[in-house]
């Protein structure tokens, strides 16, 4: 595994990775965020407001898809010059993330660890544990918006 | 996990699951497509052309987000009135998708199948196994495209 947003910067600089151009950073990007997004109001559906009955495998199944988005290295998709001062409207990423890489791999490790466990709850089929982790990674995913993302 | 496309709809029609608006089945179901292509990218970069290092870890956490997305039950994501003939431009899902389900099924599962065989040749290191894996993912995504894609 890719070992977080910091080496996948570190990658990048280098030139390990074949670097995509900004633009296509940010459609991938956010293009994961979505899907995570949807998975994430699937499970809210089913395991916090109740709008749509529990089903088991189709909540592991989203949280899996979560996981495994956010395990993927999608650090290498923040390369200096994809935030709002050189991107304008296309992105809604602070320059300020790149002049706290500390904290927002700090935040990056809180999120993955948290949808980790989110993972892994699903799988017992308990629904209050799965509401707790859950309430967990959106804890994580608004640190971040608050700190790094513009309103 | 939810039975492929048949069940989904299946579900859809039945009005089990809530119903997103067809602009969000449509902005939800691209976000995984998306998402799927950054990472068939990058495993196309290590594997088939070389242009990138070959990264074991790296490639199976991309194999692993390709397949969780594809196993995340997509199929809710196609509800009927998401093709061209209503949604115009937002999409380039042919309006005979929905004429030929049985089709769209079993394409589905063809996919499904390819990109869990990906994922489980990418932990093997072998990367001409990978490389023969990925191209049989290759073969489904075209698959569907040629019948049920617009160009």
């Amino acid at each position: 595994m890719i070992g977080g947003l910091g080496a996948a910067l570190l990658l990048a600089a280098l030139g390990v990775q074949a670097q995509l151009k900004p633009e296509d950073q940010i459609k991938y990007r956010q293009a994961g965020y979505n899907f995570m997004a949807w998975n994430m109001g699937r499970i809210k559906a089913q395991v916090v407001d109740g709008s749509v009955p529990y089903n088991k495998d189709q909540v592991a199944a989203a949280a899996s898809a979560i996981a495994a988005i956010a395990n993927s290295g999608m650090g290498s998709l923040f390369a200096p010059g994809t935030a709002t001062d050189k991107m304008g409207d296309k992105t809604r990423l602070k320059p300020e993330f790149f002049q706290n890489l500390d904290q927002a791999n700090k935040l990056a490790r809180d999120f993955t660890g948290a949808v980790n466990k989110l993972a892994s709850e699903t799988a017992s089929g308990d629904q209050a544990r799965i509401k707790t982790a859950f309430g967990a990674v959106g804890k994580t995913c608004k640190a971040c918006h608050d700190q790094f993302r513009t309103d």
